[in-house]
């Protein structure tokens, strides 16, 4: 196993700190449980907004904390779901008064720590409200999940839900556009090559040297089927049609289409599957009204993509146009 | 070979409508020959910085495109040096009257073909200056250089200079501040893999499974010496004490601190670089006043990361903090 760490279980936690280190203006660390908060909370008056989930992943949750987005980011080990004990505490800190809003991804594990800190909040009279974020296409189920996971549409309903909040709309409000969000997102990987937990230290899974994997979790959980490696021409229409169709977009609909790497895709191939894919959506008479490339809900170093698409409506595009500051989205 | 990509020699123009299709209101594409440049170019009375170089190091130079940053980028094949026509085209299109800057990685091609470049243009009396970066410590002459090779500077010289240009400063004011961002910053690179060139099919280079290689070069090039793979702590030290030695930083310098992702590098593995980075600057009394973190200046899909240090003092730090809008950087 070669990569740029210290010792396997101490990844988190040295991620961490150089986050901390790097965007101290923007965010504070605390150790033990640990979370990320924004370095101005709690913000009085504002819905907080508290999202986390296994390591990973980054930039997300923690490069999402900022102005406009989350108020707080709890990391678990990598690919392993945070404590409620970690939640509980980022809740308390950044809760400004009107409540707090948890974006949970669909995995076991996140679902129950998550369900569990919101019960403890109650208890000490925290509002606390919940949105499932399950957008990916792929599979119905999986090794870690009942129902779909959650994956690219997380940070669109990051962005949009922290935008209704700095608005300062209610704690309902704020929940609602969440699930609006999800409601109107899909998304599907897949990956050309596998990654590797550095605690485990070989691949997660094997891949052979020409064959990909469609409809890959962000985990590396199995999807659809492997074929054999094609150009992108062919493998951006296995992602986006079942979404366009899972979607039921018709022609005249905005999209906002997300093209995201997972983390060993270098920029110009995310830029090569982003004009493949924007001339699907012209096919279907899509508009593609905003757009995300990069990579921003990783695995590690697996390479691969995945495409997200949500349906827009003027409320969604003021709510995506607004101000963002945070590690790795600004505008 | 496994990429999101059609032909290997499609790879560069699909990119490029790729990044025209995600960003048009900030980049219009010309193609044959092949340039990007700023959607509202030329800017009349604001000096022109253009710049170029093989293509595979995405972000770098497209992505740089806009307002604050670059006039005009001319890709070149993959690891290949664009040619003097691009460059010619690119300058003459976003000429807003007072004169053209050349920003130049040293590598024998590109000088070579931006110097012939420039006679044209001076033949057809546009007024150009040209920059040639060269901050890489790692070796002195190199596979593709005579003396040392541009890295991680060429994107920072980018930047402020952009701003002075912005500031409508005269070609010989911006250029001055290209080649002060250029005198005061050292890099050096180091890689966990190699990469592959999509004409060639195979890896650049091979390196044993508990090897690496520090001081690598942006294509792949040798650099000091191979050791076995150890912990962040130890890697980045070796890259970081001969920047700080060869910029004869002292206690109470003050630095822009960058931390660069050479393709296949996920973000978690940046932050613990950083971490470590931070250390290492703090034990020498040098304070980091600014950082940049994130894959800016890549090698295709190759791991590893480079350290750029720029010695700061109030108009570079006034010239980085300017407004910049562009596809990979915007504040």
């Amino acid at each position: 196993m070669k990569k740029l760490i210290n010792k396997p279980e101490d990844v988190v936690v040295d991620a961490m700190r150089g986050i901390e280190a790097a965007h101290s203006g923007l965010v504070k660390a605390f150790y033990d449980p640990n979370y990320l908060i924004r370095a101005d909370a709690p913000v009085q008056g504002k819905v907080a907004l508290v999202s986390g989930g296994g390591s990973g992943h980054e930039p997300l949750h923690g490069g999402f904390v900022g102005m406009g987005m989350l108020d707080a980011a709890c990391p678990g080990p990598v690919f392993t779901s945070p404590t409620p004990d970690q939640m509980l505490e980022a809740s308390k800190a950044v809760n400004g008064g009107t409540g707090v809003l948890h974006i949970v991804k669909n995995y076991t594990g996140d679902c129950m720590n998550f369900e569990m800190a919101a019960e403890l909040l109650s208890m000490e009279g925290v509002q606390v409200e919940s949105v499932i974020i399950n957008d990916d296409v792929a599979v119905q189920d999986s090794l870690y999940t009942a129902g779909r996971r959650g994956v690219g549409a997380t940070v669109l309903v990051e962005k949009m839900a922290g935008a209704a909040a700095e608005q300062r709309r209610t704690l309902a409000e704020v929940a609602e556009v969440a699930r609006k969000v999800n409601a109107h997102s899909r998304s599907m990987g897949m990956a050309l090559t596998s990654c590797t937990v550095p605690h485990r230290g070989e691949p997660t899974f094997s891949l052979p040297d020409d064959e990909i994997e469609i409809g890959i979790g962000i985990h590396g959980e199995p999807g659809r089927r492997r074929v054999k490696i094609a150009p992108a021409a062919e493998i951006v229409p296995m992602l986006t049609e079942p979404v366009i169709s899972d979607l039921a977009l018709n022609s005249g609909d905005e999209v906002l289409a997300f093209v995201n790497g997972m983390g060993g895709t270098p920029s110009i191939e995310l830029y090569i599957v982003y004009n493949e894919l924007a001339k699907i959506l012209a096919g279907h008479g899509v508009k593609i009204a905003r757009n995300l490339v990069g990579s921003y809900i990783t695995s590690l170093e697996m390479q691969g993509c995945s495409i997200t698409l949500l349906r827009l409506d003027d409320e969604l595009t003021q709510l995506w146009d607004a101000p963002v500051k945070t590690a790795a989205l600004r505008w």
